[in-house]
């Protein structure tokens, strides 16, 4: 044994011998200095042959910038075509052309993996529209737009397990097979083995009651929010809809908050903005050219980068749901549903109401009583009995949060579940408000639409990592 | 409408008027400066009444440790009870007690929600089993164990999320819902609508084809480390096993990392443990007295900080499948199922290994090509072919870890999947080897092994959120 051991141990030595140092290509765009002996890794983005010299832009994935390659003629071979990748060894040095700080002169390049360029859907120095790559899910990352929607997703991702941990918050997975379907809302996946599948007709169920895909964790956190105060989850939800419009997924991630020992709905809306805001700075100071790209290409007329930090700087808008319907009614405009108090606000309302307000994002509060869920926290008013119930919309999206107070007492929805006749199905919901019951709100946040509005993607399909229905092995 | 926000902006003036300051008990407990005006909030954990003074204890889940609440004893209440929700104010001063640092003088104490202690499962005091507070999904938090459990837990997540950020890593959400089984390991959950499932016989697919829930994001991962070089993944994974064994569950958390240009398998086995050592400091530091918990009444036998301590200082040890056999064959015990070159390890041998290592971390690397799953690189060895695997194993959880190079070439994989019968499936997975493939490879560590492996929770189930088959409301 200790022959192997020791075999591997001089392997690490050999690994370790002095040689070019591996540089990411984010490294050598941002070395400060000069060096002599540098290895870059990465794909071809485009080949340039002139007379005297080669030029090569190579991409790692590590920036959307590529990092310029000056070869000797003499270097370039049949398989350095776009879309291979190699490695290239040389000296960093600082580029003449103002437009890049470094570049790397070659002293070898080694194709490590050639391309077959006639069968590889992506073409050099062309700009693929998104309906099309999105037919090739397993080679569209490497595409200029995907790439940077890709790193602008993990640093959003980063930022919100940062503001949550930043904030005393503790992260709780919530089951994503349950058997409580939170709220009756939409239609649900539900699993079976796959050999219950071959079987149909009588059925046992491998969890011995009927299991289904979540579609929210928020009873989970309520639990959760009883013995930490703050907690927070992110992680994907399901909603078995039909799925073929630009605005929702069956699978889709939510960022899902609960506080307890709040004081009003401002609490919760407080959190809602401060997330909206912070992980959104953090996006635009890490990722400025990817997200630059996406507020000049994908949606050049929305001007969005302004707009975006014009909104950071300001207090979100705040009306009730009575106001806005008051304002609906008031419209100059028609609308297919026609604006009444008691009816749910559509599409085309929230749309106005954005407009109204001057394309900013607003929250919408205190809708009606008869609307909303049971765990909803009466506001016991009248004759208009409403919930303290919260939606932030943004435009180009719509609804992008909903929160609410929850209802702590214990008579309260103790009634509301036997009216709805709930009452043995939620007995541990119930449970919870018999042991140190306290008041408590909180909401979630579509992360796709996150990213929709930020980047003014029409698309939702646009900001997943697989878009789905269309390659069925990479479903 | 502008009324109503003006409205709401006097409410947001009110909640900033000055008043006793907020702190959580985490806050209070850490204060270098004794304060005059302290609100803390959160429920208790003892009432201890004696004839000159009241001793309270407050958690609100911000650490273990309680803050200590002195009051006079008109403050006692009746409805002041183990597990009510209270709210108290007063003066936070330096502790005259050793074992804390400050403690709140109440000049205030109000119930916020008062606690049926005649139904509360929990009791005063008192050190339940992790088998009794499994059977109260909703409510075992509140115990010491399982508080420190999820804040072990949260931090752990957060290490993971920053270890791979701060080394370059983009973060990908891969599919949940997919048509892939990516090794044909385990048995599969499968997918449909709840209205699907009610008509059973004759089916049509939500998506087309049937779907299943992801046993593994490696595939999917392996696309993206070929646009950004570095990736990994942090979500749920799962298998229709039966799940009664301490040492499975249906719903687990896997960590999945995949690296473009690597050189050898050396290159994964670094970052395994790399990820493992950083992840255990972080927790170690982040929550010294949540770990102490576990090592002093879960696993005292083990000295398990100790032992985790002198871990964190050493190389992981490799020995090489080939090794591994002989070392089992040349063993002084009878083995249930006898060692052969060629053959799984068993736990039994797993459990072997790791004792004769020293009970410390050891990889084995290279294990026979006809064991393992068709994407591993081959060895080109002979006569006892390999492949370019590792598993990580500890000391009483086994497999922690398993990862390998994948196969990057394009005629190795092209007859393995013919000779398989999988050409078909996986045309979009040969496709990513004809468009600048790179040797690359990758690993998944489970999360839940990981907790019970740096805590020595023997049982599975008490180290995740929500136990399962124990409350079916909450499954």
């Amino acid at each position: 044994m200790l022959g192997a051991r020791g075999g591997w141990q001089a392997l690490r030595r050999c690994a370790s011998l002095p040689r070019a140092v591996r540089l990411r290509v984010r490294e050598a765009l941002g070395a400060r200095e000069p060096a002599d002996a540098v290895r870059v890794q990465g794909w071809v983005r485009s080949v340039r042959s002139q007379k005297e010299v080669l030029f090569l832009h190579i991409n790692d994935g590590s920036s959307l910038e590529n990092l310029q390659v000056v070869a000797d003629p003499s270097l370039e071979k049949r398989d350095l075509t776009f879309g291979s990748a190699v490695e290239v060894q040389g000296k960093l040095v600082k580029s003449p052309h103002k437009m890049q700080n470094m570049e790397l002169q070659a002293e070898t390049i080694h194709v490590v993996g050639p391309c077959d360029i006639w069968s590889f859907p992506l073409k050099m120095k062309e700009r693929h529209p998104l309906e099309y790559v999105r037919q090739f899910p397993h080679l569209r990352c490497r595409n200029n737009t995907l790439g940077s929607l890709l790193r602008i997703r993990s640093e959003a991702t980063a930022g919100i397990h940062s503001f949550f941990q930043d904030n005393g918050y503790v992260h709780i997975h919530t089951p994503i097979i349950t058997s409580n379907d939170c709220e009756g809302a939409g239609e649900l996946f539900q699993i079976e083995t796959s050999s219950e599948a071959k079987e149909s007709a009588e059925k046992t169920h491998f969890f011995n009651v009927p299991a289904f895909l979540t579609v929210s964790g928020q009873l989970h956190l309520e639990v959760m929010a009883g013995a930490f105060t703050h907690v927070f989850t992110f992680g994907p939800t399901f909603r078995a809809e039909n799925s073929q419009s630009r605005r929702h997924l069956a699978e889709f991630y939510m960022v899902e908050a609960e506080l307890s020992f709040t004081e009003s709905l401002q609490d919760i809306m407080q959190v809602m903005e401060d997330l909206f805001k912070t992980v959104t700075s953090t996006v635009l100071s890490k990722c400025p050219r990817d997200v630059e790209l996406f507020h000049k290409y994908i949606a050049p007329a929305q001007k969005t980068k302004d707009r975006l930090e014009q909104i950071l700087k300001h207090k979100f808008m705040i009306i009730s749901y009575s106001e806005a319907v008051e304002i609906l009614k008031q419209a100059p405009q028609t609308f297919v549903f026609k604006p009444e108090w008691g009816c749910d606000l559509q599409t085309e309302h929230e749309k106005y109401l954005v407009k109204y307000c001057g394309e900013v994002p607003v929250f919408v509060v205190n809708y009606p009583y008869d609307l909303k869920p049971f765990y909803m926290r009466d506001n016991e008013d009248g004759p208009q009995h409403t919930v303290a119930a919260v939606d932030l919309l943004v435009p180009g999206v719509g609804e992008l949060c909903g929160g609410s107070l929850r209802e702590e007492r214990l008579p309260f929805l103790e009634s509301r579940l036997q009216r709805l006749g709930l009452t043995d199905a939620y007995q541990w919901y119930l449970d919870l408000r018999k042991f140190g019951s306290v008041p408590h709100g909180g909401f979630g946040m579509g992360f796709e639409r996150y990213l929709q509005y930020i980047l003014g993607v029409d698309n939702i399909k646009d900001v997943i990592p697989f878009p789905r229905f269309s390659h069925s092995c990479l479903l």
